[in-house]
């Protein structure tokens, strides 16, 4: 009469790197101690309000399922959004059969693995990478296999090293632009680059675009210029077979628990696959839909806002960093997150004393360690990932507890 | 330059066979023709007013992630409603530790079965079963193993059946109680015998309760009494370790598009395990929960007349079936669908020229063939699932509708 047991697959579960510290961080604050979490990516801002006044307006007497493919007046506004994008220069208008929405863009990077590979296939990913990847292979028993980026080079992905990477049992080469952890960019030329690749090597391109609109481009934009926005996949010509597009209202529109994502493919049979894993669980949030599809209204005025403040926290903690002695931190184009060396052997142990040891006046800082991010072991070890989802005055502070936290640390260790 | 190739998981993901007439059903719409939807479990029953009215009173200003596991009040509430239902028993009270929120009754599934399955492991289902079990199974590379029930016995379950189909690789026997497609209801007793063969097998149980509180004694309880409940796999004595509770807002409050569900174990190994797999997706939706939480004070005597009004339905629908010359119905008694043999030998046929040549007076019934529902090929060809979601006026109108095709169906076919 024992228990049952797990499967290796329940057993072997990776947790999330960007959550392992939580206990400490509860411990912290047991002690009384302010935590300041700059670990996970969720924003500080204000959902926009045309989703906030579309929960608050809600009036159907029966919230029901929505179709597996989500609403099609949904699908369709957001067939338009693309369009605007200049999506259709990839290989024509996308349509709203070919768009899938999910229940974040986490299901939609769940179903295009499940569609690309089988038991034993492989991934390719830049690390460090967006460490879900992991969790969701995992699930479906799919390897990672990272292509190594680097500070030195601004974490930029080469495509010949991606090429040399692939093997016979790569399905797909998944690469988030913007990117999290790195902040990285990838430049039209660049997505033609790697697509050339997946193109040639006959596996699919999924490109995670969820921070699309968050570029800080060396020049800001004129005041009342609209956003500037990272290239998409689907404008690349020639990659219509090839090209899968994630997307999420949570950064965008700052409603990370609104779960609404999509998938966006005009690879016909990819679609329905995935169509089928959707139908299985029947429906994407009903009352979040509506929400989203209110998210199109946003008023540019707005959306320009909230990026001129992430780019203004941008300059904020990478310049406080570089300040820092020791500190060692390259300048992230992109999204909320940057990976920083800091002047200590082990970034975890740091990162754990922080949160037990250490306050500065009732105040510590969270960082998630980024050996977590790679995939090869040994890298990342004295690295960390900052997500700048806080107010500058907070940004602000963090850095002084940073700064105190590292000194108290190297002078503990002497 | 060749499309790439999808996995077999992806071209082998089975269509939901509640689905698969759908083009039909489009078809005869754009014919001019009503279709009344017995095919799908979507209620026409309006949300309860609590959940309702959280929507519209939501009034945070950031609709941010939830903790992985859901929100702690959300949890603290339901572990109290579990043990207001004698969960207790089963072991001792239910904790909020014990319970993870996840993306309606589907997510949990899914989590259940990764945990106790890995590639090739098998899960037990008593026949005719939920489908999505399949799908779910499907996608993680389990296979799904049949035991028959029958309507002869009113799909009854013996426990003996279900040992005797258990194999070296069988890891959890999946059940729904209160029954979807079938409408059996498993006793105590029934889950005491059904759980004794799951512990000396030393495999998980899980019970999908989502229809919990539509049940329908032959004794209907007095005016003014609160609902009846089917049993509680929580509550059975000496399963702590093999019992999974899966459960969901959807149908009990009539919001299937509210993605809310949990899971629910003493098992604290297989929490953990799916508690991983849960922070890779981030976040159950946000504002859904608090519109679940708000249904936990739904008024006992809405519960009473959306119970009442099922049980209404299902006696007129089950009296109108066997008055047709030819059908045979047995009698559920619960959730809101019965398997019913029909006069034809292969109901599919039927069912599609329901939707494709006929109908009576500008209406139509679309119904889910039955084969579907079976993993033993040949059973259920002449069955069909209905769902009694819609009102009595309705429904007694499908049985006219019903009875008209059959007839044009078999004089046709003479």
């Amino acid at each position: 009469m024992t228990a049952p047991s797990l499967s290796r697959r329940g057993l072997d579960a990776p947790a999330s790197p960007i959550r392992r510290l939580t206990p400490y961080a509860d411990q912290a604050r047991a002690r009384g101690v302010t935590v300041h979490h700059l670990n996970i990516g969720q924003p500080d801002l204000a959902t926009v309000q045309p989703m906030l006044a579309a929960y608050r307006s809600y009036d159907e007497s029966v919230v029901a399922y929505s179709p597996s493919e989500g609403y099609l007046a949904y699908r369709t506004a957001l067939a338009e959004h693309y369009n605007g994008l200049d999506a259709a220069r990839g290989g024509g208008p996308i349509t709203p059969s070919q768009i899938l929405v999910t229940v974040g863009g986490s299901e939609a990077l769940l179903f295009a693995i499940a569609a690309a590979c089988d038991v034993g296939d492989q991934i390719l990913v830049a690390e460090p990478y967006y460490t879900n990847y992991r969790g969701f292979s995992h699930l479906l028993g799919v390897e990672v296999v990272p292509v190594s980026t680097h500070a030195r080079e601004s974490f930029a992905v080469p495509a010949e090293r991606v090429r040399a990477a692939i093997t016979p049992k790569t399905r797909a080469f998944i690469i988030p632009s913007p990117g999290n952890p790195t902040g990285m960019v990838l430049s039209a030329a660049d997505l033609a680059a790697l697509g050339e690749v997946c193109v040639q090597a006959g596996i699919f391109f999924v490109v995670d675009e969820v921070y699309r609109e968050f570029v800080y481009p060396d020049e800001p934009p004129a005041a009342g210029a609209p956003v500037p926005r990272a290239p998409s996949v689907l404008a690349v010509p020639g990659l219509a077979d090839h090209a899968v597009m994630i997307d999420s209202v949570s950064k965008r529109y700052s409603a990370c628990g609104a779960r609404v994502g999509c998938l966006v493919t005009r690879n016909a049979a990819l679609y329905s696959a995935c169509l089928r894993f959707a139908q299985a669980r029947l429906s994407p949030p009903t009352v979040d839909q509506h929400a989203a599809l209110a998210a199109l209204r946003t008023p540019p005025a707005d959306m320009r806002a909230m990026v001129d403040e992430y780019r203004a926290r941008r300059d904020l903690i990478v310049a406080g960093l570089n300040a820092i002695p020791g500190v060692s931190c390259p300048t992230p184009t992109g999204a909320f997150y940057l990976i920083t060396d800091l002047p200590v052997a082990d970034a975890e142990d740091f990162c754990i004393f922080m949160l037990r040891d250490f306050d500065l006046g009732g105040e510590t800082v969270m960082m998630a360690p980024a050996e977590g991010f790679y995939a090869t072991p040994g890298l990342g070890k004295n690295q960390v990932r900052i997500a700048y989802v806080l107010g500058r005055d907070r940004l602000a502070r963090c850095l002084e507890i940073l700064r105190a936290g590292l000194d108290a640390y190297n002078r503990a260790a002497r």
